[in-house]
């Protein structure tokens, strides 16, 4: 978060948000490890980096599933460039996009891990296959094909960005003992629902616990399993207000009740 | 072409297309060079690959404009791995992707370009900022930041995938003198509106002008400057159906007379 404060005027990102006139309590964020493990379980097409055989960089695009380590799984065929670099050289980096969804794709998150790439074999070959083919089903006619291999990239090295001034590195062991979100498959469509048809307990939240009991109007921006970001109107401006659930939400369903509980606690403080 | 030929079963394509029922003349096509700096031309943000001091391959996500040789401009920060990268190793790649919307991301269309990059100076970098900003408006306020430099990707090799099947490469001479197509940014209202309100006209350009006289519907799936992809059902099953306009379309609003033109040599034939 720090080494690009200075950039936080960029682009959408308020000039000067209104700061909490309350004090309120830190709230948990996901880790780079976990945004990192959220965005390769949940994204199924990447950009891949490889090194020619004069050691050049080349950029493709991929599809890839990942296995339960979070390792992402190519299959790509010997054919295409791409393929003839990584059995050359097993070196390799992957970035993962998250869709801007009409926004600015700069202020949307993305992550870069880089490591070197496993051909495997027996069982970790079923594995790979497999996670392949749980994300891209129409993969599984390339087995007919000899020119295709399967890949596993080992990550040693990731760096995750969210956003302006959300960023931040990851070491493997971090990315392969972290978690995916579980609600990051239907947080769009939580979020549309709270937009819609909870805007007021939104502004409860808002003046209750999320420290600007002078706001008039809040929206909900993002949502994870720790909790809201809302970005709420107030007369000093605009702000952007964090509220954590009081445990994480541990199922792709559970953002529901977390929320409702989160309503609740605003109308009892 | 012809070097993924076997694999034109792979996903969505059709297992055995049923072939032109009379002979058809050869209509022009997009070169791999023009698919490519229309892809340049149309889509903001790409994957770069970059070189880390140690000659590792590292992905990340760029947003870019084009010159008017198609050069994409960057303008990243040396806050940022990438920008690092460039400073200290001028081999870069970029590959940029078309919005599958929704589709098969397989089947849609992309292009590696790799070369090095330049960090332009007087004319040169006011040109490059420019082109830039003219694709990413808020990128004016990085001239602000004394970090981020501009960076222009002299293209040397260009690989172009349109999908299962079609791929060709271009040089580094092609790629600069080849013209964006005019009509891709009106492809896709055009496309929708020729198969919500003219699929009778369709059906008449598949059976008159497509070899395909047995044809019961048709649909339009991709439009350029040369003509239109149709699909077509016959009972002997799905034809995939080139139509080509008379002459190449020169401006972004010429496809509407190019297609009339088309249906009235149809129903003449």
């Amino acid at each position: 978060m720090t080494d690009l404060i200075d950039h936080d005027v960029v682009g959408d990102a308020p000039l000067s948000p209104a700061p909490p006139l309350l004090e309120v309590p830190e709230s948990r964020r996901r880790s780079a490890a976990e945004e990192a493990r959220t965005l390769a379980a949940t994204v199924k097409v990447a950009s891949l980096a490889t090194l020619t055989e004069d050691g050049d960089p080349w950029a493709s695009m991929v599809t890839y599933g990942a296995m339960s380590d979070g390792s992402p799984v190519l299959y790509v065929s010997t054919l295409a460039e791409h393929g003839r670099n990584l059995h050359a050289d097993p070196r390799a980096s992957l970035v993962i996009v998250a869709d801007p969804r009409g926004g600015d794709p700069l202020d949307s998150s993305r992550v870069t891990l880089a490591g070197r790439v496993r051909r495997p074999e027996g069982d970790d070959e079923e594995a790979a296959r497999a996670a392949h083919i749980a994300a891209i089903p129409s993969a599984e006619i390339y087995s007919a094909f000899g020119d295709f291999s399967l890949f596993v990239l080992e990550v040693e090295r990731v760096r995750w960005v969210g956003g302006y001034g959300r960023m931040d590195s990851a070491d493997a062991a971090a990315y392969a003992t972290a978690e995916p979100d579980p609600t990051a498959a239907s947080a769009d469509g939580a979020i549309a629902h709270l937009n819609a048809d909870h805007a007021d307990a939104l502004l409860e939240m808002t003046r209750a616990l999320g420290g600007h009991p002078d706001a008039t109007e809040a929206g909900c921006v993002r949502l994870d399993r720790y909790g809201l970001d809302l970005r709420a109107a107030t007369p000093r401006g605009v702000a952007a207000v964090r509220v954590g659930f009081a445990e994480p939400v541990v199922t792709a369903d559970g953002v529901r009740a977390a929320t409702v509980a989160l309503a609740r606690r605003a109308r009892s403080v």
